[in-house]
């Protein structure tokens, strides 16, 4: 069972309930939840020990935090404890025409205030497989920055695959600090996930001009692949036809060569999460030896089904995601 | 900030849980509402002074209705508190081949007993830029009609515009009795609104034989505009594909030109209201000084977005329904 | 009001809420279904006298089974009490790309434990014009084979019409065992319903090779009439384009003519049922006298409107179905 | 199985969730109940044959209502349906120093409205033992008297013992109005149940001056058996000490002998309808041929644990009842 | 109608459902309140024009807490919009043995980061009656000391009354630097509000030493009346049976005269903002004109019906708590 | 951090909200449980590593109940796989004079069916200080009683404690067989905890005839204490009132000497689970070193406690239990 180590931050999510708009709401729906944790949910339910490395308050919101990590499968016995307060996000559901909302309420937390010297990396590493991290841990500002680079030199000089899902936050921070801490911490990376946008925003990188459509994500891959020497570029697409239906699939470029996902109509229960999920099932399939077109086309599955499950985690077992991936059509309920 | 004012029924509307029928509810959603409150309540949320006139039972039923209406903020300092009770309404939620289903236990409400003497329109219109009724109103029976051809003439005695939503209610009265009671407030009415049927059953105005069909709704529009002395005509547009699935859409017409928004293929989650809402749109849009064009696509998008929500109001900022109104698709969730 | 009699299982059905994925569930709903109490429910909703015939433990639980069936309209007063338990399954809701799934805990349950003395066929269907039974009550085991026969058996002596919806689950039986306890049973059948995969899995019945296209559902029709020497033959067809959308019809074989039903686009709220119901409703269309034509297009608008409501029961008025059944498309809100 | 057959209104309950306010709620639980439906409830949960007669509107509210009763074992099947409405009582569940409240909104009900002739009470009667009505029935006006009047003399004529429940009702007539209808009711009743105030404001009848306490109810019901010829007259006892916390217990009449039962302190959950099924209960001791210690302990016994369960119902087994009227203290959970 | 202004934080309140703990709530009940808010609510419940001053963030939470204050009928025509958050508490309901459970996140809210020249008390103030605080406003540092001092000195200036409710609150200063900043504010404050825990830890005021048991509250009041020269002081009196039951009264003095409220035997619902309401029924019963033992009566009534209402708010009519302090028992359930 | 081992079953609980009756119930809540489950959370929560020994069926029903034990932090790591199914256990909860009401239906679960060989007690109790049983365990028949025989041998064999809580449970076994399988085990036990009624039904051990009352249970525990040789016995004392209001403490024999916890009045939220923590609370206390009068305080307090928190778990930190079983009353609510 290979371990995979995360890092980041978990906030409670409070949602209404349905389709409530914020101000509807007298009741919200809890759970517990962040792009690392959300992407080693995703190996933890195919098998992984997905260790998550975070720092959670000292009181009973804190530990609820924690307990809903554990009740699924992740790793906690590497989570930190202490410091002032939990982060919030609330999150507005939207429908058709209707986009869906976040309000982050995540400043002071106690990850964002954590220090330098509480995490030891070389005892959280051993034993481990592979690093993973978002663009958001670096952009909560603080000792953050210093201590993901850290993580990910020491990960590094102890033979982990590093992996980065770049995520890009405005309300955190601007595309020029973005650009300037993300890209110190590339050259770390073996496996890069983003979508157009944020390679754009971030990284100003866009398809080559007079770029042929078919080669238009290839270009991009390939750009970002020869600036970081990434090992592998991942991309996510998604289409909002509306906020109940989207189109999505995926992309991975890896020695010059680009595999497709089919691209697949979703009808959307919860979209967050998915994009998440889709980077965590990109090491499964990797530690589990997959090749490059059936990595995307699970990679793919997975934040296809993603999107028809309440809250972040995608709770699926490899088998379901494999049944999608290997193109299994619906044969209507399972009995 | 503008005063509108608008005057009508407001019900407790108590609908199961969900996709529910209602022989299977023992739980029921209580929220309260009324076409002219639906209307009203956007002007509210785009910056009006919206002032709701209605009676309500002095009972903790008619305060939670009052309650209602404040806390999304309808000025409700006019409404008239006392007689035997609040009209009822029950809303079923349709989906796919099943369509919504709406029982109504409307009769001898406080307001529909309302007495003549009770409301003091000089005084209520004070200050006030716009009047805004529906048919249902004078429908209620009663002194109902006569109080409301006291408020048309004293409105516009005092320079106010008016505004009427035909509504037309079947178990309220006949075709034949809307169409004379309505036919004698119609000359005091600036902008009316309605649907392609309303027209027909109680005005038995129809698109002219042999009209070219995009000529259909400017030939609707005309004939009632040149019966009445309209300024200006609007006509909502739905087409239900399925009780999941509606095109929604609305055409303008003014001084002899017509406007056609564009017709939105909606997911529905609550359809109640969008005609209401995109009456009180037509208000804040002429209040904002829009061209016609603006003007009906703001009120389209409005009727759109409402279908979206729960319950009938459509709670929406102005900035949310001018994005959708400027064109903008859905761009994923709004962090 | 003619008396249909129906025999089977009646189990607790728990789903999680909405959306929810069972791991995810801390509530469930209850209900009490089973696939012939669900087709007669749609006999007693359409006005006859639909008797339950089951066996339930005599506890609450059992209670509040027979008190579900009785709310909404079946006879109870035939249900046998005792025995150790009810059985049980769970129900997840899929959506978009994840299936639905159903965990069976039904082993052990008071019906499937009952002997063959405990019913008195003769008393029960006195008065009675049809027996129906499922493919999923002699698969119970222990004396359930045997009283299913002597059930029949009883039917036929006393002139009733037979009824069987073959549903066969593969958790229960072997195709090879199903095809053969079902083999004994269809000769005293009268109207057999099931879908393509279940003749061909139980009673290794294909359409035959070369055959066209068009012709394909009736040559399987032909070959199951011509061996069990049914009346009739219905198939129920359902296309799965995902778990949130299902193409939903039927097709019925009498005297060597084929009759379909249109097909449907169906948004799906709860699938569950909707096979057991179409059987219902064939009983009801045949006891109405309705051509065949008209009893397809019953059958199958049963079906689809059922799809749209919660739990297993098609709490439908015979007048709502036949409005879809006629052709009426969706016509907004029902006022 | 001896019939006994009640007369009388059907409501729609709604009450707010928990312990919340009227002006709280936004979701109401429904539940259909009456004084006479509740009686009866207890005597068909005690194996009578309990038949309610009520009007019921011909809509889904009407079924819905007609359906709970025959969830639980009312026998339905002489219930009219037609007119306009079902009444409805909200009703707020008080705590400690705050009592609980109920706003009714009955008027212009089917019952209310329904008319002399549609009553066959010779056929409703027909194998009858019993018929039980309150007085809230003649006070819902309008033929209700006469209608009242004509089931009571049948009632007399066909054999069948009459009971009343006085429940006066101070929102519907006046103690006036009360004393003269219900006046002219009396002489056809057999047994008659009323608490101390009913007493004294509708008949004007109080213990006499100077008597012992110990033969202060005595007293009472001497004189009101004197005046009217019951055979037996019940009084219901209740202390409130908070709206939580009451005393309970009841005082059978007989042949000039008086029989108390117990008082208990009873910790509330829900008090509505703890006095019908008092008297619901001394028709089930009746016929069960209970003595009159015996009986009116078991009447206490059902009223003391209706106030254990939520909504109108005594959902309660006669061996529960008897377990508590027996004197058995509390064991612990019944595993 | 009088004016009282309220000067506080208003927070949102998640709290699990029912009795659970928060490790185990997957749902929490949102509402939003303060100590300012509270008072205040009762203040415009029975009758006041109660205006509350506080500063909320420009998002949906912000605007939901807003609303809510609006929709019960407090004037929030005055409330300061911006900043970055609004704080959270988290609220565990006890019971028996188990005490509530109170968790703070309330560190940089909108409020507490607002600055002094964003408050206009001369506009604030104008045609006010009455300026209210608590202790916690000064207690949430930065500017707020400051602004609370311009709040009392122009409220002084400008011939308000002015009440404190010292409301000390251990995790957000020590009882030095309450005593402090609180005792500065004092001299401008007419009417005091605390229990003697807060009057020993803030002030260090306990009652002289050998006290006779009868004049233990006297002596403190008496103290504290002379330190600052409070023209009336207010004790709330609690005692904590367990987390179920407690006893619940106040005590007044003012003129050397000592008043004492019946103590109340209550079974709590929600004990939070017990001690806020009696705060503001001491403002509702001086504007009403009440001597000083109707007005501790009053207060503790408020006090004591709270307890049985959810949330934070006592939403409770005048005649409701008059009922209570002027001695009615309970009376069962009011129809 | 000492290791403690259970084994036993684990069930799924369902339990109707609130107070709801069975048949009132559409919804359930669920969580899963069992005596020795609820036994160790309590050591879990306490600090020590709590693993549980069961077995539980391959699908989601026997994953949910991992991930709840998992979730508040019971070691789940040696928990068998595979079987049919997931006992029930369906609970009422009672009030006033209603009792709780629990229906099992356990028969046929994975654990029940579990054989000798599935069980490596030897790698079980690596490194473990204790072994935790209930009468329960055995009473599941099959191999249990031998499975159980294995582990207690074993147990003694590597120098673990062995505790066992009686828990006979009537519709498992009949007294004479709990007597006689139990009694094999005994000898094994060091820690035997049990009621009174337990000690006279399963073991027929009553206080001596003549005993003086102080001397009661002192008697009954010397008595079995002598029979089997236990170091230390523990008994349960609870005394019903209603189903509201319990008596709960517990008496400790050891050496000769009597222990007894003070008794509480406990106002009841749920009473399931009280003994199991009580058994798990000696098991903390005993390996923090107690003295006997501080572990029967601490035992007695985590009962207390635990009746006041909804369902099995006994969710308490270890510092909430010292806090009552040191002496502190109520304290209000903590914030």
């Amino acid at each position: 069972m290979a371990k995979v180590v995360g890092f980041g931050e978990v906030m409670m999510r409070l949602n209404p309930e349905g389709f409530r708009r914020f101000v509807q709401a007298d009741r919200f729906e809890a759970s517990y939840a962040g792009s690392e944790a959300n992407a080693l949910m995703t190996c933890a339910l195919c098998g992984l020990d997905a260790m998550m490395i975070t720092k959670l308050p000292e009181n009973e919101i804190g530990q609820a935090a924690l307990n809903e990590m554990r009740r699924y499968g992740l790793n906690t016995s590497g989570i930190l404890r202490g410091g002032p307060r939990l982060g919030i996000y609330f999150a507005e559901t939207g429908a058709s025409q209707r986009d869906s909302k976040v309000i982050y309420d995540r400043a002071g937390s106690s990850i964002a205030l954590a220090r330098r010297g509480e995490f030891d990396w070389k005892a959280i590493f051993d034993g481990a497989a592979w690093f993973h991290f978002s663009g958001i841990t670096p952009a909560l500002g603080g000792d953050l920055p210093a201590i993901t680079m850290d993580a990910v030199k020491t990960a590094k000089e102890m033979g982990l695959t590093v992996s980065c899902d770049i995520n890009y936050r405005k309300k955190l921070w601007t595309p020029e600090e973005a650009g300037s801490t993300l890209g110190e911490l590339m050259p770390y990376v073996d496996v890069c996930s983003f979508n157009e946008s944020e390679a754009s925003q971030v990284f100003g990188v866009r398809a080559e001009e007079g770029c042929a459509p078919e080669r238009h994500y290839e270009s991009i891959a390939r750009r970002l692949q020869e600036r970081f020497g990434f090992r592998r570029v991942a991309i996510t697409l998604s289409k909002n036809i509306t906020a109940t239906d989207n189109d999505i699939g995926g992309v991975l470029y890896e020695n010059g060569q680009t595999y497709y996902s089919p691209m697949a109509r979703v009808h959307i229960v919860d979209r967050v999460g998915a994009g998440d999920c889709f980077g965590g099932a990109l090491i499964v399939a990797e530690l589990a030896g997959y090749d490059p077109q059936r990595t995307v086309n699970f990679a793919a599955a997975t934040a296809v089904l993603k999107c028809s499950i309440e809250h972040d985690y995608a709770l699926l077992s490899m088998a379901e995601i494999e049944a999608l991936a290997n193109g299994a059509g619906s044969n209507g309920p399972q009995r």
